[in-house]
Order: structure tokens, then sequence, then C-alpha cells
């Protein structure tokens, strides 16, 4: 390793010395993002933004396999409007960013800017909802929404944030339960599929579900550092605001009755997961079916070869862009191939090909995997078929180093006190019953900053054991100190 | 037609006796867009919406082809760097929308919700851009926009609207107006491939380029009703916005020079355009290269074939969607075909197949053209290869009789008289000649309601004449009312 290459891993604090430090270092060398100059706001860069993108392009296809169509509300909400639900309203209001004034004018209603959609979208709904031929009705949207948040972090809570908002309507409450499940499945397969990020499915509690909601169900995933992160959600909201914003259509035995809602939706803030669940001191490592860059070529220049080294390089990225892979020729000469493994490193694209002098010689290329690091040469004939192998490898690799990560690091604690330790020690999940009372779960929270993640779907209901706090008759329930 | 047909039809104002109300029963019943509760927002339904998607997934692809990538800025922009650049701040801040509370507090400097991203995105720009290395910078942003209008129409002129913002940095002035000219030239061979809209390519006069810029160039559309309409606009911002913002970059001869901008846009406005260039008094007419739905298939169910009809149905359409195709399946029962028929052309679907049971029985389908109301006979075997050309050929017709509309609809007037009696009795595009002095732009402008719409690119220069106000020798440009 030359001075060189060693001051530039340096440039990233290690994660074992400043977890929290790594992360910045991390988003703002790769180029993911930069500060702006308004409170809590960032700009996403275009490294990041194609990670965005690559997330929305899997993902709507789910989202439209499932039957919905994409729309678009407005951004602004009439104060009133917010106002009509009023746990809702309890819920946002005191992070909302307000307009005043418009056209020099000062406005007769402040406009709340949108922190979620249920408001104006249940407005419109209530017009286009008539009859149960209008059910059910299936809408998602894509947009930017504005939460102004005291503490703020790149991607993981920022004052603005990019999200999909699902808002469905439904004739019967089995209807509506059953969608809420879906789309939180679908977000599962999703993260774990092309995330490569496993997660606990479940419910939330009274006091952690969304304002608003009948009931929240979420999905909880492990960063590196042991905290908890909530990657999703889906809630059933019941009659709530069908109620408050008349949603009624007239059914089949010609009654006219109260309809059903959902929402559910994913952020911004999933780029912050991937970043945390699979990244280490070099940097990111990112899964390959949402790297920007799948494969990196880095041709190793000499003097003598320089034309026939660059002429196979190219050649072989325009074989593989042939084969709809993401491919990055860095042929910039003034930088060393050392310093470009590097960067490429730290930038986390899966696995990168060099080819130099000898690996022409040998009819090849040498592939360096980012998960494992592990160098394999690949005879010229091959590569069409073995770079897609290795990028499935590695996917399947990332995935299966979360999910053992997390078993390690989830715990079952005996008692109160060896739960304090875990967290003090280890952090990660701890599964531990819990009586089903908010004030234990309240207690708990101010006494550890651990809070309920989850009831999970998967808990045997004969698992039964004193409650953590007070020792009543409880059941499992993942805690986690969490982001 | 039966009474009911009828009835359909009548719900939409014919053009002749009422343009403007017939764009808005348009955009209202096949559920482009319903009015939002927020003044002059709108919600743009999943009809429309597909629209959107439609046009983004197909420019989006230039744009990139041409070597941009895609970012996100924030929504926010403090007002003091909205008031850097002088001209910029007096064109936006009439019509900008303010934030002045967060999170239940005064803000200490009030936020524009953007109106346009050249302010916050220079901003960025000045940090990113250091050396020659960095450019040239070349970012797009798919996002919401807030322009606080006092006349609004679905659309074409909303307080928010959807758009793309291209944002450029270059090194050199040649560079930026070598960008400026081929992003118009994008915008014109989108419009004129995918949306089947021929239009106008020039320069905008001093008067009417964008608040801040150097020079606008922008491609102009003609709608069915005689007014232009702006479709897309590039405008080269010199060193305006560099110098006020402070982009400099070290060059290769070591000096620090400030860079030189661009940027450039289109929005949802094109969805207004499509609807008021194809549409009729029979609804919308959308190009297949864009419609939500490019194939509409109407089983025509009798008691005796019901089965058989529908089974068949089904098979065409999934061997259509098998290539690549956008269909509907309409098999409701509980409307009639001749319903269906209306309502879909309604909707502006390109191509209607119809299977009764004579279709199948003579081993076809009946397709049927909304351009031309033309029907013919597809036997079975040939559907998959003749469907996409009758679509190919809808496309083709569609941008034939728009661009010989607009030569049918484009004057020379011989002097002012007979420009003002066009303008009375036929609107459409007067080619006439002009000094160049803004004054006898704004007089006309005040006299006639028309505008210049541009200074074509294509103009003869030898081809002089007296101005049409002032008698002074001018040249030739495009005059119109517009949108």
């Amino acid at each position: 390793m030359s001075n060189n290459e060693k001051d530039f891993v340096k440039e990233v604090t290690p994660q074992a010395e400043d977890f929290s430090q790594w992360y910045l270092d991390i988003v703002l060398k790769t180029e993911m993002m930069d500060y702006a100059p308004i409170k809590g706001c960032m700009a996403i860069r275009p490294y990041g933004y194609a990670i965005w993108e690559n997330i929305q392009h899997l993902l709507d296809r789910r989202i439209k396999e499932t039957g919905h169509k994409n729309a678009y509300f407005p951004l602004f909400i009439p104060e009133s409007l917010l106002q009509k639900e009023a746990e809702h309203v309890e819920g946002f209001a005191p992070e909302v960013a307000l307009v005043t004034q418009g056209g020099n004018e000062k406005l007769s209603e402040k406009l709340v800017v949108r922190p979620t959609s249920e408001a104006i979208i249940c407005e419109m709904y209530a017009r286009w909802v008539q009859s149960w031929r209008d059910l059910p009705l299936l809408i998602n949207q894509w947009c930017n929404v504005v939460r102004w948040e005291k503490n703020t972090r790149p991607f993981l809570r920022t004052s603005e944030f990019l999200w999909q908002e699902g808002h469905t309507v439904h004739s019967t409450e089995e209807e509506a339960q059953e969608e809420t499940l879906k789309m939180l499945g679908v977000y599962q397969e999703f993260l774990e599929n092309e995330l490569a990020i496993p997660v606990i499915p479940g419910q939330k509690t009274e006091k952690e579900k969304f304002a608003g909601a009948l009931k929240t169900y979420t999905i909880e995933a492990l960063m590196a550092d042991g905290k908890a992160l909530q990657a999703g959600t889906s809630h059933n909201l019941g009659q709530h605001f069908a109620k408050v914003f008349e949603i009624k259509f007239q059914d089949k035995d010609d009654e006219l009755k109260y309809a059903w809602t959902t929402s559910w939706g994913v952020s911004t803030r999933l780029i912050g997961a991937l970043i945390m669940v699979h990244g280490d001191d070099r940097g990111l490592k990112l899964p390959p079916r949402v790297a920007p860059v799948q494969v990196v070529i880095v041709p190793i220049i000499t003097k003598k070869k320089r034309d026939e080294v660059l002429l196979r390089s190219k050649e072989i990225a325009e074989e593989l862009r042939g084969i709809g892979l993401r491919i990055e020729l860095d042929d910039r000469e003034e930088y060393s191939p050392g310093w470009k493994f590097n960067q490429w490193e730290m930038k986390g694209v899966p696995l990168r090909l060099e080819i130099g002098p000898r690996d022409l010689e040998s009819g090849g290329v040498t592939a360096v995997r980012r998960d494992t690091g592990e160098k394999s040469f690949l005879p010229s004939e091959s590569i069409p078929s073995q770079v897609p192998l290795l990028l499935q490898e590695i996917q399947d690799t990332l995935f299966r180093q979360a999910l053992e990560f997390r078993k390690r690091k989830t715990f079952r604690p005996v008692d109160y006190n060896e739960f304090k330790r875990i967290l003090e020690e280890d952090r990660g999940f701890l599964l531990a019953h819990w009586c089903g009372n908010s004030r234990c779960e309240e207690e708990i929270k101010a006494e550890t900053k651990a809070t309920i993640r989850c009831i999970p779907f998967d808990r045997d209901p004969e698992d039964k054991g004193p409650c953590l706090y007070c020792q009543k008759e409880g059941q499992l329930v993942y805690f986690a100190r969490a982001y």
C-alpha cells in the first residue's frame, strides 16, 4: 500500500472508533449527498440519487404488479384539512412547515407543506368514491415530504425527504387488513431480495403506531452498530379517515357505508439502511441489484501496452453493457490504479475487473469482489456468463452476512439487568417478554433508550413469561435502540 | 347511436362552441385530473399521471444519453439566495410561496418554495466545482415547483406543477451555448417523435427571455384553437449566476475563472399540449408512444358465445402484452359495447379491437383507429405484426395532421391591419417583420394580445421588410396569441 493509498483509506473514520462519524464520512466522501444551506435539508448528489432511482424502479414494478396506479396530489394541505383527524394532527402539527404568504399576499388560510398526504388524499377520495364499483381504489404517489425535525442525519432523518406513499380505499375491514399486510409483505420481499437487508415484520405497539392509524405494521432492520431502523410501515387506518373525510359508498345492498382505508410508505431512509447494514471501514458495499455501478473496469496502463489494454477494456465494457449491466470504465490517466481501486471500493462497487498486460497475455481479466476481497481470473470467453454469476453470489453473500450478523446480535435476556447490560455492551435486538402495558414500555424507554420495535408475526403464543419490567405475564416482543 | 351514447358524447362541449370549456370537460371527464381545495392546485389522477410517467421515461432516457445524471436539490430556498441574481429575483419574487413557520416556530429567514432551482443549485455547484476536471457538470432533476399564479388552468398553468430542470456548468462560453442548443434539439426531437407535436425552435426576444438568462431558446407549438404554447425552454445563463454564486474553477492554465451555466426544462404543461394539439369533439386522441393504454380490447358479449369471446379476448390481450404493448381488456358486463366505445374514444386510446361472435367465426378481430375512425379486419395470425404497424401509422398520422394544421394556420400578413384581422378570424402563427425594438413588441402586445413567440432559427437573413408596427427595416419573427 503506497502512502497515498493509506491516506485515502484514513479519510474514513473506522466504525469501531465512531460509527456515527464513519457514516457521515461515507455519505460525504462517496458524494452521495451534501449539506444544503437550509436547516436539516440536503442535496442528494448523482451517486446517491442513482441508488434511489434503482430503488424506485424495482419497487414501483412491485407496486404496479399488485394492482396500484401512480398519481400526484398537491404539496400543500390547508391547515383545516390536517386538523380533521384528531390523532393525526396531534402527531404531525408540531413538525410541520407552514406557508403563510403567496404571491406577495398573506394567505387567508395557512398551508401545511405535506408531512404525509392522508388528509389531502382522503379529501379527494371522498369525491371519487361513490359506489362499490369504484372500490378498491389503489393509488400510490412518489413525492417529497417535509417534517421539521430537530435532530437530523443525512438520509435517515432530514427535514425534507423523498418517499412513496400508497393510499387505498376498500369496502370491507377484511380487505383493508389484507391490503395492509400484503404491502408489508411486498416491502419485506423487496428489502430482502433487492437491498439484501433481512427484516423482522411485525406490528407496532399502540404507543409507536402512526398518528391516526388503527394498526401499524413495520419491517425492522438491524444496522452494523447494533441499532434498529424502521425500514417501512403499512397502516390499517380503519374508518378513522373515512369518517372524518366522509369517504362513503353505496354498497351492493344499496346501503351507504363508510369505507376502510390504508396507507404505506418507504423513503430515502432506505439508502441510509443500505449504508449501515453493508458498509465497512473501506466504505460502502452496495448490493449489485441497486448499485449505480455494478462493475468497474480498471485498465492497468503501462507505456508499452497502453493502446492494447485500453482497447480490450473498452471491448469488455461494451460486451457487459450489452447484457444489461451497469458498467464504469475508469480510464482516467491522471490517477494510479491503486488510487482507483480505493475510490471504487469506497463507493461500494460490487465487482472490479482489472485488465493489465499480464491479463492480456493470459487471455482474460482479474476479478476482485468488494464483499470478500476475493480475486479470481476470468478467461475472456467466460466473462459474459461469469460476471452475472459473481454479481448474484455477491448479492446472496451480502444478504447472508447481514442475516448472520442479525442472528448473532439477537439476544434473549433473562431479566432486566441482563437486558440493560446487553444494551450497553452489544446493543442488537432483544427479544423479551412484555405485559402489553404502555406504562412499562415507557419506563423501559426512559431508562434504557430502547423501544419496542415490533410485536413479531412469528412469535409463539405459548412462549409466555414475566414482563421485563413489571413481572406480570407477557409475550415476546423485539426491543432495541433505534434510529 | 342509442340515447345513452348521445348523452355521453353530449357531455363534452364542442370545440367550435367553446374551446376553453371543451378543454376543461376533457381533463375532468377523462379523469386526468381533479381540482384540489388549494388555489390553483390540482390532483393529477392515474390516467393523467400515466401520461406523465411515459413522458418521463422517454425523455429521461434522452437526458441520460446526452451525458446528464439525475440528482435532487432542496424544495426550499433561503430568501437571500433567491435575491442574489437581480433579474432573477425580479422575475420570480412576485409569484413565490413563502414558508415562515417551521415546527411551531417563526423562522429567522423566510424560505421560498422553489419556483425554479437556479439559486439553490448554483449555491451547491459553487462547492462542487473547483477545477477544470470537475467540468462539465451535467445534472438534471425531476421535481415539483410552485409559482403563485393568478389565472390557472389544469396542466397549462397551475400553482404547483411537475417538471424536469437541467442545470449544467461549463468551462467556456462556446460549450455552454452548445449545451443550450443541444438540449433544445433534444426537446424538439422528443416532442415531434414521441408526442407527435411539431414545434418551431427559435430564440426568445429580450422581453420574453427567462429572468436572469443571457439568451433563452424555445420550442413553440400550435394548439387546435390557433393559440401558441411555449412547450420547452433552454437558457444560456452566461456568467450571470456563476458570478453572483461564485462558481469558479482552476483552468488548465492555472487561472481561476468564472464558469458558464445553462438550464432547461419541460413540465406537465406538455400534457396540456397533447390534449390541445390532437383532441377533437369526441375527446382525447393520444399518440401511441405516450398513451397509457395503447390498445383497448372490447369483447362483444352475447349470451350464446360469452365464454368463447371472453377467452379469445384474454388470449389476444396476453399475446399483445407479451410483445410489450399497453393493453386494457374491458370485460365489464355492466356496460354495453357502445358505451365502452365512447368511453375509450374519449380517453383517446389509439386503437380498439372488437371481438364478437362474428369475428370469432371469421377468425380475427375488428380494429378501429381513433385518429381516422377507420375499421379493418385483422386475421388472428396477423395480430401481433399488424397491431404495432397500425400504432406506428397512427403516430405518424397524428404528427402529419398537426403539421398540416400548423402550415394551414401559419400566415404572412402584408401589414398590421391584416395582422389584426387574421388574429381575430383565424389566430395561428403570424410570420411578420419586426425591427427588433422592444417598444414595438410591447405596443403590438397591448393592442392585439399577440406576443413574439420566437425568432426562428431558420429565418432567411435576406428576407427583410418594414416592421409591422413602426415600418423600420426588420426581420421575420413568429407572432401569436399564446397560453
